[in-house]
């Protein structure tokens, strides 16, 4: 408990704002039963806040959030973790620029993950939210770092902060948790758009110069009101 | 402030209608995030009012409402409006019988609109609503009056209230806010049945004749009872 | 209002259930808009109660309901009845079996609607509920008796209380509105599920004895306990 | 009502826990009309605790759950049980292990179903909860023990705990109740998202020796704490 002991305030504030925000990941059906999760960096500690393991959505409250180190050992909280808690750790480890982290299985981004095939930029939305095609990262198996190192190598080549994680599901990352979530969101809209498109023929491309520029006015000229839409 | 003085009223009965009328695009699931918005003109005014930008539809009240002139300056209002404004403020300047405009990136219009193919009309409901065809107007990169010409021209050149945007997403107007957004949900329907159609075969067409028929009938015989159905 | 006379509690009873069984139609999302409708035959009276015109579904109310004679005719009621009208009027006059009627353009039924395409029976809930294949009438003209006579044609030539109607949309019937009811949204999940299995392949047929015997059960050997399920 | 005396409190606690279960199968659109159901085995005794027949979704309690023997005959309840319920017996007498027995149609589960057609595993979802393909049953009339024979045979046959009735629908079964209802929605999620992927390619096959070993960590490793995710 210690461990949390100066950052109280904080915490708290974070347990609330993970746990409410699972309620977008239900609202746009990104998820079933107990399969995907939010959590956040405590910011300027190694800590994460995240969702409990086997807890139902409807059942989720600011107090069983679970807080844990970021080699994801429980340092506060009555429930285990997730159990994503290890691959999420590993990227708030790697990546110091990332203030929170969605996994989902959401159904339209899991079908190219399992294909292993990226979702091209085909869209303005796209363009903007992920500056490019949204990735995929290899095929890897829980219970080692190989779903973190996955994702970070992936992340890392790419604009996009959302990796399709090849015959699993998504991740994703943003400054904070909410900014993970519209960008689960997000990836999930866009992969559905562009599948339905291509059931009945080719999207038309977009020149990579409108691509760049369409995400850095998105990132930047918008920077100071970010979400303009 | 002062430019809305006079209209007080109307402004304020718009406010409420334009917020009210976000929940329609929720509700038919017509936008995710803050992906989606509604205008309305004030009649006799070079102003419209229309959603603040990155405002959360859960946050919407009749206050949070942006008042702009027809270039896009904001008139009255503490938030930032759409980024489509711009687009939308290009519309009311042209087309002086549109009275509401809707902007939205719904799943299967936007799928058309990415490969650049318009919606042919093989159900009546197309013919009634659209008059023929749902058409594509050209990429147009954000930043000038590219996406509001866009609509414009391809409009003028149509019977439908509904132009799909290429790679980007749908506009729709309409005499009234409300029936911009009946039109942007007539639009999503039609797109959905036809592709769904289309995944399967050919949809047999509707003679020429029977869809000018048809239109000519809901748009006339049904004149003084509009959205009778 | 005299019409109504002697019959003014049954008329009251069936105001209320018309305007609930519309919720089912939201429900499952076999409507938008105002796009649908129900209605109930007065037993034993040349009379009908139908949904009005135009109306949202979050508006209506037992009191905005609308009685009209089997030619369409405005018996009671302040609006206008829906479109639809003499097309049901025309069902209920040809048809003294049918006690409800239910119209919608629910999207898989409307697809196949629009291929001229009948639903073939390769689900048992197909055969409990269509005793077949879910058969097509033809391309019609709102206006005059048209519509009716495809519908009331098609349905005798089959053991469907559904009828997919050329490019237009579903038409039900039933003993009772809600039967007709239960019969479109039963419609709507085979269809969906047919065209499911056969975006990936072709469904196993059912054995023509095999439809009879669980269509004959179905209606029969569960006639006193109808909708066992 | 003598054979629930002894278990009335236990009985009492399984009516109200499937009575709360259905709520799953229409959160998840599992189910349309009154088209599924739940139903739990009383520990200890030959009893089962079933949804009655052709009652909304809407109008079930505690009270109207019906309590039959393992021949299906009603022990205790005022309404007709399931018609399934015979074929659930059944799986009751066959597997003493199953304390759950779920049944849907849910759409693309059975759209498989009706093209007999397995599930592949090609997600970690599916290796987790199935770990392997979801099976195929035979082709079942209803009336005597082929439908619950049927079951019994597939599941056996493989770690499934879902098995796919051809031309039919979907059954599941679990240690308890709430773990058949798992597995009926994780059915859905995974038939949807593999159907999904197949439209535009083939999804990457995942090697043997890892759908062993992730469904082994699933159901093993996390054996005190199921339901982990």
């Amino acid at each position: 408990m210690s461990a949390v002991t100066g950052v109280q305030g904080t915490v708290a504030a974070l347990r609330r704002e993970v746990c409410a925000l699972h309620e977008q990941l239900t609202r746009y059906q990104l998820v079933v039963w107990t399969a995907g999760n939010v959590s956040a960096r405590v910011p300027g500690h190694d800590l994460l806040v995240i969702k409990p393991s086997g807890v139902s959505y409807d059942d989720l409250t600011p107090e069983n959030m679970v807080v844990c180190d970021l080699d994801g050992k429980v340092v506060d909280g009555r429930h285990a973790p997730s159990s994503d808690t290890e691959a999420q750790a590993y990227v708030y480890r790697e990546m110091p620029e990332v203030g929170g982290v969605v996994h989902t299985h959401s159904t339209y981004a899991t079908a190219w993950a399992s294909r292993g095939e990226a979702v091209p930029c085909v869209l303005t939305m796209g363009a903007d939210e992920f500056g490019g095609e949204i990735p995929v990262g290899p095929f890897a198996m829980i219970g080692d770092d190989s779903i973190g190192r996955g994702i970070v190598e992936t992340l890392r080549a790419s604009r996009s902060p959302a990796v399709l994680m090849q015959n699993h599901g998504v991740f994703t990352v943003g400054p904070t948790a909410r900014a993970a979530v519209k960008a689960a969101v997000m990836c999930e809209d866009v992969a559905r758009t562009v599948h339905i498109a291509r059931q009945l023929g080719e999207p038309i491309p977009i020149a990579q110069a409108h691509v760049d520029s369409l995400h850095h006015r998105y990132q930047n000229v918008y920077g100071q009101q970010k979400d303009r839409r």
